[in-house]
């Protein structure tokens, strides 16, 4: 099966979600906005009025005849076809739930540098974003990470769900990589509260398809365009 | 089976969409919360440090041994059991995308009165609410809600996915219910651009059981501490 995946092909976002499960698993796909015409394709079948199930935004994965929307239901229905969701029901379905928790803090994460509103330059927002990163290092990163570090502790600290490796932990190196870049201070000062997370990040940065991924082109670099961006008033 | 849902016991919040399709079902379920010590008991299973799945947040909803987490997730589980999902596998997973969506919007929502932080009452934050919730009217409804109303129309204008009501429909329903509540006199003006979506909303609200809910106490009255707050200044 050759995967289509849809996405804005500048920015790591929340396709970035998905690429890394594909390339994990040494996936066939296709990036297919990153191809000549591809942003154009990626347009039409978003606005394709006469399509019984349009996709709201990017990403998407088309397979076949499915097109599928949302990253967290995309990972859901794509883990077990890729040998990145574990066997059991129950299990995917809590995998499901954590990502869907992973979907609320990378709304979050985007939200310290555009509180107000998307509408705005962050230089024209600064203030509010101040207090908004404020809030979000005080409270919300420790609520949530403490949370993750948490479940993985008591699923035995290899990885988060079921006995191997799963999209969620590829989600959850992402989103290490993505504060990092974001908040290297802060990350800094944090990072020893999560050790097992920590261990786990260094597990996942050193697999030799994800190692071979994140050197490679297709690899989208961080920027000031994405969920992650570096203000240095931002990591006081 | 008799479930039980955990939420907060004085809003309708993110989980008046669970209240919703267990009503709407007619199932067997206890508002824990909403008991005598069931706050205390919502928070025991949230910081249950040995649970192997612990909720995040609530809502979470308990049947049997199962403990499920996460909105879209718990209707996308609920749906099959009380006969409100589609059967066919692709059409239940459509169902989830769409109301994944409905989840997007929800924050967006809530955060038109509070862009800025939670940490801070609406008051100290009025100038970015206003210019948020301009945004907000401006391109967002249209844009989820445009989307709602073009997915209806594709699937014969009768319910939004499968050929009979869904957990999806009840929660567009609640979406319209809460918009009215918060900004009547938008919602007036917009709802013209929306007759399909309006046309299901009124079909919800005189089925017998939402309909005899809703008259009922077990319905949480909106108020100024949900997701939907009225001020007045943000309805300009």
């Amino acid at each position: 099966m050759r995967y289509e995946l849809f996405y804005w092909p500048t920015i790591q976002g929340r396709g970035e979600f998905v690429r890394l499960a594909l390339e994990e698993a040494g996936a066939d796909y296709v990036d297919v906005a990153r191809r000549k015409g591809g942003v154009e394709k990626m347009m039409r079948l978003i606005e394709a009025r006469r399509d019984r199930h349009p996709p709201f935004a990017p990403p998407f994965l088309r397979a076949g005849k499915l097109v599928i929307a949302q990253t967290a239901n995309i990972l859901h229905w794509l883990g077990p076809r890729i040998g990145l969701s574990p066997r059991n029901e129950r299990e995917r379905l809590w995998a499901h739930q954590l990502q869907l928790t992973i979907t609320d803090l990378v709304v979050e994460i985007h939200d310290t540098h555009h509180p107000v509103t998307s509408w705005l330059y962050y230089e024209e927002q600064r203030p509010a974003a101040k207090r908004r990163t404020r809030d979000f290092w005080r409270y919300r990163v420790p609520k949530f990470l403490g949370y993750f570090e948490r479940v993985l502790a008591a699923n035995g600290g290899k990885c988060l769900v079921g006995k191997r490796l799963s999209y969620v932990d590829l989600s959850l190196f992402q989103i290490i990589e993505g504060l990092r870049y974001a908040f290297p201070k802060h990350m800094k000062r944090f990072e020893k509260r999560i050790p097992g997370l920590m261990t786990l990040h260094g597990r996942v940065a050193k697999r030799p398809r994800v190692a071979a991924y994140m050197a490679s082109e297709r690899r989208i670099p961080f920027s000031q365009w994405g969920i992650y961006r570096y203000f240095k008033e931002l990591d006081g």
